[in-house]
């Protein structure tokens, strides 16, 4: 597999997880972690599928906090490569800043953007699919790529499909792109055939996304662009910009006038959101499945997950599909079915002024 | 409240309480812990529980280990109240020990024997009981007090009562010691009326007690009687002793032939078994109840006992009934309807060879 001429990877290191807490916190993210047991983060794995496909033309932005993370997780990363938000600001202003540099310093770009903390078990499917995309995107197309849904599932935004491109066989135009539906209406979207899932994988010339952008958001994109041609001036310009996702800076108005197009793709994918999808990932349904060392857990008449992070025993007597999360200051204990609840653990933890757990 | 004559308190504080791991281990057992939340451990409420009624006749038996910490835990007792077991022997012998010594020192005494790791709200009732069972043993009768059953347990040894003794109005024959029965078992018996909860709470002459076990295990008796009057030979003749519970080597056999007579009380008691009884003792249903650092403890739509034992935080989310006992080097995570099978989790330990968790 040879590299794409022109075509550039970002990757935003963003998002503390915390349905993944206490393994996820603000101060050590998703992406960092093995989850997979793979001997690689979910950072390094997004780096391994990517690099083959761009070479060196590589960036990923991340919180200042997690550079030196970064940097020493990727250490085939030039310094420059790795860029460090001031502060938070959302993943329009992240990816943004990333497709203004490029947009400068090669005019023939196409750049793609993959979140740092996804998991695609299958690199060969999603390269031919970035393939695609890319052709796409040189035609100066927005370019989604929906992933195929297997259960219909409220835990993932939706895109709805419509006519096809005539210029790319099998591309269609993306019409919509839907927040988090509920199960129901969910089910609803697969029974047409016409949704896919929204990965937040994007691909386009990054002048068009930024004019795209400036459209919706015209002090957004010439702040992006200013920065770009004068770095020094980026202390001054991020705190100005709009905390803003790239789907509601860019997508959805974009869809709404018929300029973005989706790859269909069918490859395996999981943003790993949290316990219960970790679980699935990880082991076979009744079977205790151990992150960490598995001679420390005693299961005695049970089944699920432990995550065994903190040198102790850990021993889960009669009950299924149970979490146990051990961490050397915090412990989690639920189940799957309720793993999406445990958002609400880290609210009441912060209400509680115990930032230094979050 | 004022002492009564000769009477003498035996507490056998033994027993690891396996079923309560990891906060009862054998290095730091049940009869140790604050179970109830008084600020007063199971061996101190023991204590303040029989010291109206014997002044300072008090004898502790207890392993050569835990000797330390019974007499921190009692400071008002003279050390010569507190025996150390050189090694654990069971029951009989650390009971009998004490009746042999307390026979050689008071012609008149009457012993009555209750383990440090019971629970019994009621002191008033408990006296009024002790009182009546004393009264019974000066005609030499061995004397249990049997326990009013609240459920069918299968937990709890029972006891058959026969015929009421003439001399002592509602005190009955204790026809026979029956061990852990099944539920369905127990529920025959509750519904015979005749069937009493044993809790181990013998009154008697310490020549009786001595006499009767002489008639099944006269070398028992002897030796027992030999290390009373030559205290020095106890290295030598306490590994001779048999291993065997006082039920076994004494009530039974007595019962038997008729010599023991049960004395009807109706005060709540509780030998703390598990999490399940711990559970139903200190908390109301459908709530969580923390022994330890209440705001360590996170509950989301969830409910049961946490025992927060490590300084970390716990949460707990979507689970009823749920038991998680959090300690320094184990961690337990179980229900109250499986709080039985915790048992098993310390065999696997020991099996692993890790006995410095058990």
């Amino acid at each position: 597999m040879s590299a794409i001429d022109h075509f550039w990877a970002v990757i935003p290191a963003g998002g503390a997880g915390t349905r993944l807490w206490p393994l996820s916190r603000s101060s050590s993210p998703k992406f960092l972690h093995d989850l997979l047991g793979s001997g690689r983060s979910l950072l390094q794995g997004t780096y391994d599928r990517l690099s083959p496909l761009v070479g060196d033309r590589l960036l990923v932005v991340t919180g200042s906090a997690h550079r030196p993370d970064v940097v020493a997780q990727l250490p085939q990363l030039a310094p420059e490569a790795v860029l460090a938000e001031p502060s938070p600001r959302d993943s329009m202003a992240a990816i943004g800043l990333a497709a203004a540099l490029i947009e400068r310093r090669d005019p023939d770009a196409i750049i793609g953007s993959f979140a740092a903390d996804h998991v695609i078990p299958d690199p060969s499917a999603f390269a031919a699919a970035v393939r695609t995309a890319i052709a796409v995107a040189r035609d100066d197309w927005l370019v989604t790529l929906g992933i195929e849904p297997t259960s219909p599932s409220p835990a993932f935004g939706y895109i709805r499909l419509g006519d096809q491109l005539a210029a790319h066989h099998g591309v269609q135009i993306a019409v919509e792109f839907v927040e988090k539906p509920s199960a129901t209406i969910a089910a609803s979207y697969l029974a047409t055939g016409r949704y896919r899932w929204n990965a937040g994988m994007f691909v386009a010339r990054p002048g068009v996304l930024l004019d795209l952008l400036a459209q919706s958001h015209p002090y957004f994109a010439a702040a992006l662009r200013a920065i770009a041609e004068a770095p020094n001036r980026l202390a001054e310009l991020w705190p100005t910009l709009p905390k803003m996702a790239l789907d509601h800076a860019v997508a959805e108005p974009a869809a709404a006038v018929g300029q973005v197009a989706c790859v269909p793709a069918s490859f395996r994918w999981d943003d790993v959101g949290d316990f219960d999808a970790l679980a699935a990932l990880r082991g076979a349904p009744s079977t205790t499945t151990v992150i960490g060392d598995r001679d420390s857990v005693v299961s005695v008449d049970a089944n699920g997950l432990v995550v065994a992070g903190s040198g102790r025993l850990v021993a889960i007597v009669g009950l299924d599909d149970v979490v146990v999360v051990d961490t050397p200051d915090a412990l989690l204990v639920t189940t799957r079915a309720h793993a999406q609840e445990v958002k609400w653990v880290v609210d009441r933890i912060k209400d509680a002024g115990r930032d230094d757990l979050t």
